[in-house]
């Protein structure tokens, strides 16, 4: 008899490229990140097309214990001091967890647990981040080039952005040159 | 004030070799295989000791929703003309998913679900495969190095053998220098 064996979608792991009939794209602009960075004026005067960072998502089954495989590319650049960085999230299933993998480039992750103590990990080629559940998480891109990361996450974990309205409790600037990371006083 | 910006540990996408301060292995050898290869003549007359496969895991937290990191090295060789594989399981809790991703050597992942239906997934470097819930899995080593794969998975999703003691359906062997896919009929 005859088995057929299929040959299932891959990732280059150099830059986080998917090759995959279908792929599930999602580009965030500036426009769409009102309120995240802290200098106001200097975001206003970005094109709101200017894209900040693009997800690419494999199709998974859906429901209670799936999990989903997908990259986030965040463009390197600032908006004032302040590093491009992803808007950042709870999972709406709180207690659901996430792995990040550091592809290409340079940058932090940013974790944050529900009583506002944060701490960044730094995010480099083949690092591993296990983002316990309870926790917001945010990439923010310190380097030059693109900054992509591996992301699996359960299909059920959902967003919640509305629980982080005050903002993480660190914002990651560039000072003199060097990357500086500022304790938030009030959001 | 300073904040402190931890390295977390990495893994090398080309071999899926682990740095980090904590890492859990386990090595399961021929003798640990018993009942596994169809030919027991064969699996009898290699050392038990010999070492098959090895999985390093990340430390992680444990509960509802925390997911697991770790790279399965699979030996190349076989049991009469049987590829080297790993045992196999279902999750214990049979709704959890896994997604594992090819680094290193050449192989195929069996999964097969509850009512036995099996397919074969192609593993090679950067090959990604989501592996839905119901369903067992298992690797086999088809080429002639270590086939390394990293997998994330649920710290609640557990591991059941003793569903599988009718075997999966497939058998993967060497036939004339080639690999063949065999359909087993009883076991």
């Amino acid at each position: 008899m005859s088995i057929s064996v299929s040959t299932p979608p891959s990732v280059a792991f150099l830059n986080g490229q998917f090759s995959a009939e279908n792929v599930i794209k999602k580009v965030t602009r500036s426009g769409d990140l009102r309120g995240v960075f802290h200098d106001g004026d200097s975001w206003q005067a970005i094109s709101p097309e200017t894209p900040i960072y693009e997800v690419e998502m494999l199709r998974s089954p859906q429901g209670e214990g799936e999990l989903y495989a997908g990259v986030t590319h965040l463009q390197p650049g600032r908006v004032g001091d302040e590093f491009y960085m992803t808007r950042g999230h709870f999972h709406q299933r709180r207690e659901q967890g996430e792995v990040y993998f550091g592809l290409k480039g340079a940058g932090l992750l940013l974790l944050q647990d529900e009583k506002g103590d944060a701490r960044l990990e730094r995010v480099s080629p083949g690092s591993v981040h296990i983002i316990p559940g309870f926790s917001a998480h945010r990439l923010i891109n310190t380097g030059n080039e693109i900054l992509s990361a591996l992301a699996v996450w359960p299909s059920i974990a959902g967003h919640d952005y509305a629980s982080l309205t005050q903002g993480f409790a660190l914002r990651v600037v560039e000072r003199g040159g060097k990357v500086q990371v500022r304790e938030v006083q009030n959001g």
